[in-house]
C-alpha cells in the first residue's frame, strides 16, 4: 500500500496553508485520515510548504508508529492522533493546526471567540472554546499527546461537527472537517471570525452574542439535512 | 430573451468582489436589475468567483421565480428582491452583499458607522445605519425576505440614494447603486470608511461627527445637479 | 511650451500612489511646480491611475487658470495652489494629497501624530499637526482654497521643510517635498508613522514623545548640512 | 581577500527584508560576520534593496574601518559592530535591524513583548526586552555606538542566544542569529509575536504570560541538545 489518496489530499491541503495567509514561516500542518486502513498522512516537521510533494507526507498508524515515509513527522503528530481517536466517529477525517494570528490572539488572551454574527454562525454553532491550562506534568510528559487530551476533555459536551475548531490556551487553533479542503476552509473561517470579533469587541467590549435562533438558522442553512446553501 | 446585458454586468461585478478584498471565501454576491423586463440577474449560490461566467448568472423575476439559468440562485436572493421592490423607484439598479470585515465589525457591535470625515461624506450623506434585531418569527419564517424588510423599515425616513448602504445587525453590509460597478465601488467605500472610523474611535472614543455643512459640501460635490468632481 | 518635465514628474508620482498602498479608489493626487514658469502640473479629476499619461496632466498657473491640458483639473487644485503660493519659497516643489487610512484616522479624531520614535524623527522634526475646524462660511465659500488657507494658518510658526505634512481635520493628509518622488515618500512615511503611533497609543495611551535631543539627532542625520545618511 | 561568502550571505539576507514585509522604504539592514577574518559585511546606506548586489556590501573591520567596498556603510554600522564585539562569543554571526511596525509600536510604548504563547516560546525564552532611555550625551555623542552599548547593557543578565532580539526604546528592533537567514527569520518571528501580543493585550489588558514550564518546553523543543523539531 502506498496511501496515494491521503498523501495527495494531505499534501494539497498543506500547500494551501501559506496561500490562505493562515501560516507564517512553517507554523502549521494538516493531516488526513484513512479510517479503513487505520492510518493518517501528515506533514513532515519543519519543511517548507513550497517544496512539499505527496511522497513527503508521513504515514502514521493510530498507535503513533510511522508506517511509511522517509521524513520525521510533524512534532504535533500525537495531538492529531489523539483527535482522530476521539473525533473520527463523528466524521472528522482531516485536522489543521495553524498559528493564525487573530485566533492565536484569543488563545493567548484565554478568551473564547464569541458568536457575534452570521459569518460565525455559518461555520460554528456556538462560541469557539478555549482549553484549560495544561499542568506542568502534562507539559513535561507526553506534551503533544496531552494537548490532544485537553481538547477532547473540552469537547466532553460539545459536538465536534457543530464546533469544528478549538483554541488551545497559550498556543493557538486546531480546526477539522470531513476532508483536507473542508478543514482548511474551516481554519480560514475561524481566522476571519476571530478578526471580526476582535474589532467588534474593540468597538463595544460588552457586545452580546447573536440570538440563538439566528445562530441555528444560519448553521443549519449550511449544514445537515435541511441545508439549502450552495448547489445540489 | 437571454438577458445578456444584465448577465454580463452582474458577472463582471461579482468577479470584481474578491479583487477588491471585500470578500473572503464565497461570502458575497451582486445582483443587477432590468427594471423594464421586471427581472434581475444574481450570482448562483456557493460558486467560486474565479469560475463565474455570464451564463451562470440566475435570472429571477420580481415574484422570486427563476426565469432563466441552470443553477440555484444565491440564498440571499429574497433580500435582493425585497430591496429592488422598495428602492428601484429611487434609481437603485444593483445590490451588493458582502461580509467585508470592518463593516461586519460594526454590524456585530450594533454601532452605526458615524460620518467622521470627507471620505465618508463623499459617498454617504450621513451615518450608515444598523437595522433592528430580527425577531425569532422573522428568522424562523421567510428569513432572507424578512432581512430585506428590516432594511426597508430602517430606510422609512432615509433616501437610499443618499445613504447607499446599510449594516444588517449581527450580519453585515448591503450596498447599492445605479450599476454593478457603482454598487461595488460603494461597497468598497463602505469598508474603507468603516476601517477609518474603527481607528478614529480607538484613538478617541468620544469623537464628534463631521459638521453638517462639511458633509453636505462633500456629498453634493460628487452627487446631484451641482456636482463638480470628475470629468464632464 | 509643453511643460514636458513637470508633466512627466507629476504623472510618475501620481502613478506611484496606488502602488504605495496609500490610495484607495481615486482618493489622491499629486502636483509638481515649475516655479520659473509660474505653473504647476496636477492630476485630472476622478481619472483612474492606471490610465494616466503625461499629456493628461493639467497645467495650471498660480492664479488658478488652466494654461494647458484637455481635462478638468483635480477638485483639490485650489488647495495645491494655495500651498505653492505659501511654501514654494521654502523649497516645496511637489504636493501630495491622499486619504491614507491611518493618517485619516488621526485627522478624523482631531489628534496630531505624536513624535514617538526615530521612524517619525527621520522625516518630521516634531508632531504632525491638525488644522482647526473650518467654518461654515469657509466650507460653503471657496472651500478648496480655504482648505489651503487653514493649512497655511497652522504653519504660521512651523517650517514646512521640517514638518512636511499636515492633517486637515475631518479630512486627511497633505504632504510635500522638493520633488514628486520625495513628496510621495513623505506621504508614505506619514502613513507608516501614523500606523505605528496608533498601535503605541493602544498599548500605552499616556505614552511620552521621544526626547527632543533624539528627535533632532535623527532629523538632522538625514536633512540639512550635517546629514550623514545615504550615499554622497 | 574579497570576502565573497559573507558578501553573498549578507546581500541575500538584505534582499529578503522587503519580501518578508518587515521593511518599509529603506528602513532596515543586515550584517554578517566572518569571525576568523575579524570583519563583517553590511548593507550600504540608503540604497534600494531591489538594486543590491554582493559587491555593494561594505566590508568593515571590528575597529569600524571600511576594508573593502566603494559605498558608504549603513549609518547603523557602529551598532552592529558593538553587538558583534559583545555577542560573537555566544555564536551570533548575523544582525538584522528593521523598523517592523508592531515591534516598533512596543519599542515606542516602552513595553517589552510579553511571552504569551507558544509562537513566542518557539523563538524567545522569555519576554523581548526594551532598552533604557538614552541620555542626551549618548545621543549627541557617538550615537550609533552608544545604541549598541545600551543593548549590551540590557543583556548583562540575559543570554543573547535564548533572547535573540531587543527593542531599542523610541526606535525599534534588532534581532540576530547564527546566519543571515536565521537572523532574518528571528526578525520575522519577532514581528509576528508582537502582532499577536498587541491583539491579546487589546482583548485582555491584564493577560498573564505563558507558564514557565510551557515556555521552556517549547523553546528547548526547537533549540539545543534536546531539540526534536524539524528534520535531523
Amino acid at each position: 500500500m502506498n496511501y496515494k489518496d491521503i498523501r495527495e489530499e494531505c499534501c494539497e491541503a498543506n500547500i494551501a496553508l501559506p496561500r490562505t495567509g493562515l501560516v507564517d514561516l512553517t507554523f502549521g500542518n494538516v493531516s488526513v485520515l484513512d479510517a479503513a486502513a487505520g492510518v493518517f498522512a501528515i506533514k513532515p516537521s519543519g519543511v517548507d510548504y513550497a517544496a512539499l510533494k505527496p511522497e513527503d507526507m508521513v504515514i502514521v498508524d493510530l498507535e503513533g508508529q510511522t508506517v511509511a515515509g522517509e521524513l520525521r513527522f510533524s512534532s504535533d503528530t500525537p495531538t492529531h492522533r489523539c483527535l482522530f481517536l476521539a473525533f473520527a466517529e463523528h466524521g472528522v477525517r482531516s485536522i489543521v493546526h495553524t498559528h493564525s494570528r487573530k485566533a492565536v490572539a484569543f488563545a493567548q488572551a484565554a478568551i473564547e471567540i464569541p458568536c457575534l454574527g452570521t459569518t460565525h454562525c455559518d461555520y460554528f454553532n456556538g462560541p469557539v472554546p478555549v482549553t484549560r491550562d495544561m499542568t506542568a506534568a502534562e507539559v513535561q510528559g507526553a506534551y503533544e499527546w496531552e494537548t490532544g487530551n485537553v481538547i477532547v476533555e473540552r469537547f466532553a459536551e460539545l459536538n465536534p461537527m457543530e464546533i469544528a475548531a478549538v483554541l488551545v490556551r497559550n498556543h493557538g487553533p486546531f480546526a477539522w472537517g470531513v476532508s483536507g479542503a473542508k478543514a482548511v476552509e474551516t481554519a480560514q473561517a475561524l481566522e476571519i471570525v476571530a478578526d471580526m470579533a476582535l474589532h467588534s469587541l474593540s468597538l463595544n467590549p460588552t457586545v452580546c452574542p447573536a440570538p440563538n435562533y439566528l445562530r441555528e438558522k444560519h448553521f443549519f442553512r449550511k449544514h445537515g439535512a435541511g441545508a439549502y446553501y450552495g448547489q445540489k
